[in-house]
């Protein structure tokens, strides 16, 4: 049968599969997967950070050593030694983080879904920042919320902004506090400060997700909100900005009450993280593989940030802002309000260069004319070479 | 701070995650973590079927040959050459799968999470088997549809059954038509036939979920629904019985106007299943590896199926009904109508053998006087005394 003979199938979705959309992430990295496009778009750790030797030779121990336990099914929790190792991790500046509150997921993405299942119903609202982390808004709006915007500056979100009026009755609220994805801002300390002692008596989790802590360029890192009131923040981690994505393997940090109805929801979700890929995971960092690895992608990302930050400086027109990123991996560009991304970017594609518009990232009342430019996956020498082609293309509209 | 001091965090939680209580088989498995318990509660492949060597060798030449792709992010839909691969080995009886409509899944539990996530809004009918799965049930319920039980019997689901008076409104019906978990019933190839006519026509999809399609005893499979309506049928499988469970690696087939709502939502849920298990397990199987392993766990399963229909025949007192399953891992037991089996399972507990209950495999009116025993984990020689003791714990109670 021919694919146009084909039955149409039309089965009734649910009304949240009705409003799915594909991302304009999604969309625009298809077209950037050819080679001849310097694609400033995708967050793509550089492969070059991967310890891929010290991960083969991890899998070929764990699958020697312990081959039965590792190919098995396991506790929804995860690997004990994992959740300990996670634990004693994020025990910092005195705080004790206990292994009992760590729920080990496929990747932190899984861990929004899975807040999503335990905290959102349809409309009820949820607190994001002005922008927010597109993945964020993509595995709440599952779950159907009202979505409402807390004010946010250079230094992050505004905690003076939560106030009653914005607050009520709110599910969550959900934050990146360092560098943050899109914008690469850092909450300040004193924010940091504030908003853990707002999470001691909030009626809703204050959701710490941390996916670049350990990207701080500047070598000034700032304590997790977690290490303030360690019972009273949701925090989320991940392996794949410090050792590889492709793995999968991020956590969730949350008071037992909450961490037990997490860990009954991702049992109804896919019943574990793979085994396999859990035990690889922590014989690779439990000998402290990790305090010697971060300083080299720290330092790989540096430079890269830098050449960026510096052929904006070059290339960029007059009334083109950008901030300067302490850590992570993106720049948050401003243009002249009559620019529209969205439109430079089919101009840019078809000059071979890519970025993400700032559109997506916002839950409501979008500022068309950003854009977010990542530093990671391109290496410095085409790094210049794209953002020469790409201030062409704003100074042509400008 | 002492634990009990700590501050008790009463968060609202969402409708569905009030509603989400632990499952039986969780508690359950808790306890039989024992070694001196005999468990033929849990549904864990035995470890001697994993064919860890294989999979070793597979992970080494994965991480020397492409280690960059591998370790990195990648396509929500799963690695092309294993969603062709799967395609491949589902193109039976003259039917054509298309890779288009392969998803990989982080395990077969996630197919059902993302078909909950696509399908179900509250409230909505869903048609189960009488009894199902109880892992359908609880990724099912955290989208709070209404459960309708279609009738079975010893062949399986009845199709006459499906009555447009059952069948009103429905999002889906699910059904495991090969040695089902947990009656180890095979639907039979007429049943199967006018299932798939069925499903041409039916306003709502036709979900066969196979997890134990390969684990066929007598040699006589059974065609798939897929292969009798491509277009029509939704179609869940697994690595998890024929490699490792560990992994966590399955897939979901479905017509491609779904299988493109099914990838929204894995995008939203977890980005993509690991890259690195995607291509280990492509790796393992790519070479047709599958058809010289299966027969091994086939013929391993088969004697110790064997050993318990003996020991069962050998000890247990007239009153006692069970099933003479052609393949899978269960064997369904009822017990006269006076023996609630949740109570006989304390009891049981406490001789140190254990069983699953029948009653949570029911979406309403629980038959009490069923259970769940799973041949798979528990070598021969115990498998007769186990059942010898529960025979025992019968026998007082009649």
């Amino acid at each position: 049968m021919d694919q146009s003979d084909m039955p149409h199938r039309t089965w009734q979705l649910s009304e949240r599969a009705r409003k799915l959309t594909s991302s304009a992430i999604r969309e625009i990295l298809k077209v950037t997967e050819r080679p001849e496009v310097i694609s400033f778009a995708g967050g793509l750790p550089a492969p070059a950070t991967f310890p891929a030797e010290r991960i083969r030779e991890a899998a070929d121990r764990v699958l020697r050593e312990a081959p039965a336990a590792a190919l098995q099914y396991s506790a929804t929790e995860g690997y004990f030694p994992l959740r300990e190792w996670i634990a004693a991790r994020l025990s910092t500046g005195g705080a004790t983080i206990r292994p009992s509150q760590v729920l080990v997921t496929t990747g932190s993405q899984q861990a929004l879904d899975l807040l999503g299942k335990v905290l959102i119903d349809p409309a009820s609202p949820v607190l994001v920042e002005t922008p927010t982390y597109l993945g964020a808004l993509q595995a709440f709006s599952l779950f159907e919320p009202s979505y409402v915007q807390v004010p946010t500056d250079e230094d992050g979100l505004v905690p003076e902004g939560l106030t009653p009026a914005l607050t009520a009755g709110a599910r969550l609220l959900y934050a990146q506090p360092n560098f943050q994805n899109p914008t690469g801002r850092r909450l300040s300390l004193v924010r940091r400060r504030a908003l853990a002692e707002y999470a001691r008596t909030s009626p809703f989790p204050v959701v710490e997700d941390d996916p670049y802590g350990a990207l701080d360029y500047a070598g000034t890192p700032l304590p997790t909100m977690l290490s303030m009131a360690p019972d009273h923040i949701v925090h989320c981690g991940t392996f794949s900005k410090v050792l590889a994505p492709g793995l999968r393997l991020g956590y969730l940090v949350a008071p037992e009450e909450l961490h037990f109805k997490l860990v009954q929801a991702k049992q109804a979700t896919d019943l574990h993280t793979p085994t396999f890929t859990q035990r690889l995971v922590h014989e690779v960092v439990k000998d402290g593989f990790l305090d010697e690895h971060i300083p080299t992608v720290r330092a790989l990302y540096r430079d890269q940030c830098e050449a960026m930050r510096a052929a904006l400086e070059h290339h960029m027109p007059q009334g083109v802002i950008w901030n300067r990123p302490e850590g992570g991996m993106f720049i948050w560009v401003t243009l002249p309000e009559k620019i529209d991304t969205m439109q430079l970017l089919e101009s840019a594609i078809a000059e071979n260069v890519a970025f993400v518009p700032g559109a997506p990232f916002f839950a409501h009342d979008a500022a068309r004319n950003t854009l977010r430019l990542s530093f990671v996956t391109v290496p410095p020498a085409r790094i210049d070479e794209g953002i020469a082609r790409l201030a062409r293309l704003i100074r042509e509209r400008l």
